[in-house]
């Protein structure tokens, strides 16, 4: 699997903060009542819904952050298909710090498989079309990096990380200045040489104007956004492969294979990075 | 409305890594390139779904923090009810901050909402029955704060913070304790006299033995965990309103009106905050 | 002992902001001119006073995080009874990295067990009664975590810990409210079943309009406020067991036995914490 | 006043982190549920003893911090002496603002003036001698920079910030070194030439030593650790003025003034940072 | 100009970082000792060397951080071509925060117009060559987004901003991967379809290599590395417009024209932002 | 060597911030694509110019901080004189780890070891004369603390570290003051005993206003400023080894033997922390 690739670097400051969030000004005030110090566990994280998992690094981190003496055993990895039952780690160590870390890591966990086992069902339903399925920038605030993660542990892609990592020329932009071909032309000058440009067009109109400036604009992708699977299909073939295509807008999974079929080299989901369910894993003793 | 109470004191440091984590290292590249730096909008925040509003002030904390001359002005509250089409807030003021803080803006108020909306679905799902919907602690890490409030907004109550600030005794803890009494005698030693304590009890015979032991035993609430409607019916007689009561455990919108019957004081529901769809909002210029 | 039960992550923050505090921008520039590196010492944290210890875990903290190789063996717990020359641990390690460490390790050391030392002497006061020694809010700024701990390794316990996990509604609140009906009304429509309610009374009247309320209001404690010990015991004989009493006002070592004969609960005592004289340790070499 | 320098910038993060540390994850809940949010109240900061104001200025950042809108008006100027029933501010402000952060300000003002009105017992104390009062690095951890400005605005004056702005040679230092010449060597070759050396001597024999050395070592006062009054005589009339002097070890209130009497130039107390009760001074409406 | 877009929440923290560093933990004691609090004065930051300005906003922040009272008023722009003698901007407030401030503001203007200049230079002696000039990932720790920022200011084009917003595959991946192929094909299925890709080669050989794969392999430009001016010229014809080349290694500005004269796309010049000096601009009052 | 002793406790933010910067949102793309998790490399950090070392302790923190399991074994301490070609430190471990850590070490490793040098030419340059040369407070925002370490790596000596720990009289501190001997008695009531004094003339007549205030004054160093190499000789026989002097002004290595000449005790030179290229140091598989 090429997913599990995020340094804990990365990872190890939204795990502590989320410890230190739910561990409060007192700590696991219950735990430290009633368990002794020197109570040992062995505990499994099983999975109560079959999905893909996603987030075992960040699970890790939350039990090692709060005791770096607990063990933790993944036998699955991210990315890894799962069927209810599973077993997908044994955690051993103080009853203690497993109970005390436990909401922490099935937050993460259960969140971020959630979201790559949403991301799924949709790259299951574009098939048989080789269209990629893309994530957005409509993450939950502080999360993009893992969500984003998460969603190629799904078999998902991933667009923009940020508004600076790549230009996305938006309707707004282009009526500021004035059509496509000022707007095209204000970005070729401020952006780097590898910096990509997506644009965003509305209508079939709209399409013309920048396929007319091809092959010199600095365009490598047109979003072609809330247009019918018929309005689609025809910007699909008036592009004719010269540059990406990628459709947004409203995407459901009863409508993504409609769109697939349009030929789109790409589709932009909202819905898998803004309102997955979660998977439900739990912390068996 | 008693809902818009978190200080922005509180709020703020969410929103502004939120939107460091946009802008990345270079910022909003393409509205720096097409966007003249004096080009003044005037936008609204709209809704395109019907529900209940929540995170006006992440919104608006967002633009200010990009922008301290962006002027926001809420036409709703939050926990208002709201209907698709309805203008939630005005934002005027440059351009440029207007698209670079839209995205981080717009996903506070989207999740907030979303959580406030679901919440509300349950609380009117109840109905007539005056059973209180309660949140868990299976919140999206590090945003605990801001959803608990968001449930508030729907209409829902708080269960705990976090693993500090109230006792919740659970089956592990009651296992290694060597019983109900042994866990509540643990606790009644260790707690101040301003930590409240439910105790979670998985069969009528286990609430037995925590009913036995009142009223002395500091028990506030019982947690009556994974009980179908019948036995949930049951207990809530044997407990004849001497303490709390609260159901969980997969509780669904199709399932809670049916627990409600039962009459039990509460039910704590983990979807409301870890698997709500968010609400539809966008910027509108 | 049972107080030992801070996890090092929310300590670490603390001792480390405390030794960058105290090495500023070049270190230990004395002890870099002058001491080998590789000089190795064993060294005593040696009590010069007798009292009680607390702050063992931020004292071995300080020194391994500023050196992960030095052994820190502690031989007493937090808690212990200690007299003056009692040796609280051991300290094994690069002479460097001990003087380095040491204001910082001492200064922890020494402000918590001066806490536990002076909670202790209240809790002792009160004696033959059962009376409870509480803190209060009134803690140094940003160490109430640590504080409060320090208070349970003295015998004493814990009040609130911030506004948000108990009610405690004061004279300010009752006026604005229009009187203790309607201010507990307020609460109870706003607090989640997890929340307790102490309220303050002034007056043996104001008692009496909190009694009328009961059992039906959702208090938990009424907390006598500057009341005399004849005012109490009349308070107290008033409340009859039906909810908590806590006594509060500028209780002193040499009033506090008085307070407890009255049979209240428990004493609030603001000066364990914002008042307490250190307790005199030192490292030895 | 003189005292009143501390810029905004370097308080700041401290108030920040205490009212945060209040709030905790929901906020001023009492206050929230009944005091309306357009409540106005004009209320005092008053001091109930005697003694040395300090810590104005982080007072009125927790007001400010809190809610930008609340009016603090300071009637006192830190290092002011005030008489118990002195107005030391006006606040005026919403009553859920001026509630809400009255705590966090309360703790840092009396804990400041509290250290400012012992280190002016101590200044008093020493009269009609000129000796200065010093404090130590013995303060409380991470309140360093404001409790020194408190020592001065007592009418102290201030040792070390830190191990790495002035050299202090202690016994074990001169230990490991071999002797005082070799000590002072090494830390000769190490250090800027804006850096001052104290070196601690714990006999007259010892400080022979160092007076030897002079004038050509980089020595510019003397700690003169746990001597007598009579031994501090004779290390004064040795010295002759030819560096500062420093006595300093378990110094009281009661030994202070004798200590002074032996015409050392400076008195270091730990006392008045490490073991200061607070100044009791509340907010009244 | 279009350099000015930084938004300040992303220099902020840079400049507040750089205050409290020069503050340590007492301030400016040498100005606070002498000057009056109320002494108000007019400055003026004048350059004493011709060069490009860059960094103004970060002067303006280091002031208002410090002061919000400070009044600030560029009268050049970021970008601008600047003689020695002029006056960058007015400065008027305490002559406290300004002495308090000067050297903190000061240190990113001379730095960040430093870079400008430097860059500048290298764009100026390109010509009358289109090249461009590009910066590298060889900046000075934690100021990346700044110095890349000053490029620009100085005509120059940034290349990646970090490890993850481009792909660079270097020799070392290609020899890993067993081959140019092998590794732009591991290339293709990881990344997104808004990531550009470099690849690196040192030999005609290897450039064959890359060409061979086009006009399929996601292949945007090739870095010419250490290549003398011969065969620059060779691998130019050789990619005839294909892709963008970049050249790059121990550029200088005596050998940058002859590079720019292969007609190579870019040159990459790590010595303006790891190597320049700084621009010698103070604050005069 | 005495300058391997910042502890890595002070390092460590400023290594995990840089590591941060360059890895962003998506960590190190083109590696993770490309080498398998498991290749092992064994690395050297070798240095292409000859000069001094310094940031070892970076280098290994930047590696280990990626990954713990990285083994890092230097072969030069830093201050070590090194020639082109020199392996400083080999590096061990998985291929992943040491490329995505690379940049951020070499940066610090180039960056602290280019002052180290550029330093050392200032010593050499001043030979055979004793005079020390110094560092400002013209460094790098936010590296003051290892850049002012680099120059004592390159032999030089350091100035203030900031404006709290050493009294700099300037020329506007005395033109408000109303002259030298007023500006010296402000500075005497404020600072503790263990703060020196420099003060800055520009000509020989405020020489002699300052040297007539001896030796009561508190006055350890006179900073010649912007003197030629004449008025330099006659202020240091004026000054006749009272206190120090420290010469400073526009030295360049052109100039700096000649000063150094005069006689004085120090020369600052800004250019060593604002203006020194790096010094070329590679990672070589």
């Amino acid at each position: 699997m090429p997913h599990n690739n995020l340094p804990d670097l990365m990872v190890r400051p939204l795990v502590e903060a989320a410890l230190r969030e739910d561990l409060g000004r007192a700590g696991d005030i219950t735990t430290n009542a009633i368990i002794p110090a020197d109570t040992i566990w062995q505990a499994k994280l099983n999975t109560r819904q079959a999905g893909i998992v996603a987030g075992l690094d960040a699970a890790r981190l939350a039990f090692h952050l709060f005791d770096a003496g607990v063990i933790f055993t993944p036998l699955k990895q991210d990315g890894d298909k799962i069927q209810a039952g599973d077993c997908l780690a044994r955690v051993e160590g103080p009853a203690r710090s497993l109970l005390s870390a436990e909401r922490a890591a099935l937050n993460f966990l259960c969140h971020l498989s959630g979201i790559a086992t949403e991301t799924h069902k949709f790259v299951e339903a574009v098939k048989p079309h080789a269209t990629q399925i893309c994530c957005t920038r409509k993450t939950t605030p502080n999360l993009r990096v893992i969500e984003k993660y998460a969603v190629k542990c799904g078999g998902g892609h991933n667009h923009r990380f940020g508004l600076d990592d790549a230009i996305l020329i938006k309707d707004n932009h282009i009526a500021v200045a004035g059509g496509v071909r000022p707007a095209i032309e204000a970005v070729r000058k401020a952006i780097g040489h590898l910096v990509k440009v997506e644009i965003e067009v509305d209508t079939l109109a709209q399409l013309d104007e920048v396929l007319a400036l091809l092959p010199t604009a600095p365009v490598d992708s047109v979003l072609l956004d809330n247009m019918d699977a018929a309005t689609l299909k025809l910007a699909v073939e008036k592009v004719a492969g010269r540059v990406a295509t990628n459709a947004s807008g409203g995407v459901t999974l009863q409508t993504v294979n409609a769109i697939a079929a349009t030929g789109v080299t790409r589709i932009s989901v909202g819905h898998i990075t803004h309102s997955a369910a979660i998977l439900d894993i739990g912390l068996d003793i």
